[in-house]
């Protein structure tokens, strides 16, 4: 997965290249610069990272030449998205647009670009109007992820944040409530899913996170019927991004 | 190694499959181990196979990486017999035993392992009894696909067969309906889908093969509010079976 994963990033690749996307306003996912390397050029680079928000990584030179695809780093490679990242207000604004109630999907660690691509193809069809994701430990916005939503990249604004809890926060304060898709919960089909709503998935490893988790308003699970765990990650986003539309469509039976 | 991969099927890579396959009762002839790794999932592990008096060897990570037909082997590969097909006769046994109208999930062409393992997993949750799969193009259960499944392979019986379109025949005879997913049906929350049910399953690419799709007795379509054209086929799977699930919880409301 790792290595797909930053095989289909686009890589920006010596000084100027990665002055100019920062300058150009593109979004950096991550910064990855020689270690001990703190001469002028390095630090304007530094500066604008930091501006962005972007993460930085110092690295051995080994390291370096690995990621290298043009053999010409000079000690520093960006790792851009392929698609340009909304912002949360985008996303209200979509909502608003149509004259529906927000239905936002916010993602607490998915790592797997395949399921971020899957679950944006999800948001698309199930009426959401984005996708919120965290900067870290999470898939971004890559070649593989856009060809996995096919297409719907385009047409779901999807957000990056710090910290999920502190967007879950914020949009409290504007209305929404928040469910948390976990085992402990509530049965889906009697939760009230109507109104403003964020739906919270966790990774794929480990669900929700516990800071999260407290955060949300309540808990629903997806009745498990087997003798496993759970469900893939996006399948369990399908199956409750359907369970609000059907409630939206319905009003609630 | 894509043909050794499809021909022999004796690896299990990844925590979460080797750990059910133990719990399953699997016979586990070896299991590789990261040198040096010892945290809780890969203590749980070494305790499952010391009970089964599995062989382990702790190797270093150059030789998992070798072996590894998934690349996502997460510290952990067992050895193990090859995952075997049930028969159709099997699956309907699972219901009979369980005192239930038979639930069987028919794949039309899945290709990617990714997506038949998700469904094997799915269909362990939604509750149906098994997944039927075509010989010829289709992705089977391989390596990939067993760990995708998250060790839901243990539990699910799946049967290959000649002809999709034969099987659906012959299990019409024996009182089941058949149900495809595709967009031009009635909406699925407005389709009847109690009683014993096979849904079918088109592929990524082209959906429900025509010969298969008028063989079955309805075809019910997910609501989709979106700009592009379907859902990932293994999310569709899951909004289906869940619909259907929902329906014998509650015997349509």
């Amino acid at each position: 997965m790792e290595k797909e994963r930053e095989e289909d990033l686009t890589r920006i690749e010596g000084r100027n290249a990665v002055l100019e996307a920062f300058r150009a306003g593109r979004t950096v996912d991550k910064l990855f610069v020689l270690d001990g390397c703190r001469d002028g050029a390095v630090l304007t680079i530094l500066r604008e990272a930091k501006k962005q928000n972007t993460i930085v990584s110092f690295v051995k030179k080994e390291r370096l030449n690995q990621m290298s695809e043009t053999g010409q780093h000079q000690g520093v490679i960006a790792q851009a998205a392929a698609y340009a990242y909304s912002s949360v207000e985008d996303i209200l604004s979509a909502a608003a647009e149509k004259g529906e109630d927000p239905f936002i999907i916010l993602l607490d660690g998915i790592e797997d670009p395949h399921n971020l691509g899957a679950i944006i193809r999800t948001a698309n069809q199930a009426g959401a109007h984005g996708v919120i994701i965290p900067k870290h430990r999470s898939a971004g916005l890559t070649a593989v992820a856009a060809k996995a939503s096919a297409g719907a990249v385009n047409y779901v604004p999807v957000a990056k944040v710090s910290n999920i809890g502190a967007a879950i926060e914020e949009l409290k304060t504007k209305g929404l409530w928040f469910v948390c898709a976990d085992m402990g919960g509530t049965v889906m089909y009697d939760c009230n899913l109507t109104g403003p709503i964020g739906l919270v998935i966790g990774s794929e490893g480990s669900g929700v996170s516990r800071l999260v988790r407290e955060k949300c308003d309540f808990t629903a699970a997806i009745p498990m019927k087997g003798n496993i765990d759970s469900l893939n990650a996006s399948v369990a986003c399908g199956v409750l991004a359907y369970e609000i539309l059907h409630q939206r469509l319905y009003q609630r039976k």
